[in-house]
């Protein structure tokens, strides 16, 4: 799938971390969010409020949850789920292209 | 409006010169599409296919367009048309969030 339909799309960017990453949230008729985005490469963290599922479309990068000692390398095709109201660190070493899913 | 409704949008992200630029884009039922993008500081050159009418949503830029010597400023709440088949230069002072009708 390419493309969400039957969707609504706010029109203002969502830009952090001085543009290293910028996505456009995406609103379901069933109430739930989605956002797109990039996230060029950075190492960042990344907070979480609703627990999130991160799709990635291209690029590769490393990712560590809050309060693990191990990374876990990530890459086209491939999602990763992180708890609510925690934190990631990721290293984008090829830049993302992602669906973020908020559960 | 903030947002558009009943629209699908294309899941992978545009990104040009380098992340300077990042659009997504959304397809309307009239078969008609837009993208929303942000422009970071930059001055670069845009070639069009189709005409655009570039809608700003915030930030600040100057434009000038293919065979103009004049420069033009435009701010948030503000838009510009460019024929098809041409090109604009642009100098963005503060980044730019932005729809572009494709028309």
């Amino acid at each position: 799938m390419t493309q969400f339909d039957q969707v609504s799309v706010v029109k203002q960017a969502n830009v952090y971390f001085d543009g290293k990453c910028v996505s456009h949230t995406v609103l379901f008729a069933d109430g739930t969010r989605k956002s797109l985005g990039v996230i060029f490469p950075a190492s960042l963290t990344f907070g979480t409020a609703a627990p999130e599922t991160m799709e990635i479309n291209a690029g590769h990068c490393r990712i560590r949850l809050a309060g693990e000692e191990t990374w876990a390398e990530y890459g086209a095709g491939q999602s990763f789920d992180v708890p609510g109201d925690s934190s990631f660190d990721i290293e984008v070493t090829e830049a993302l292209d992602y669906v973020c899913h908020y559960r």
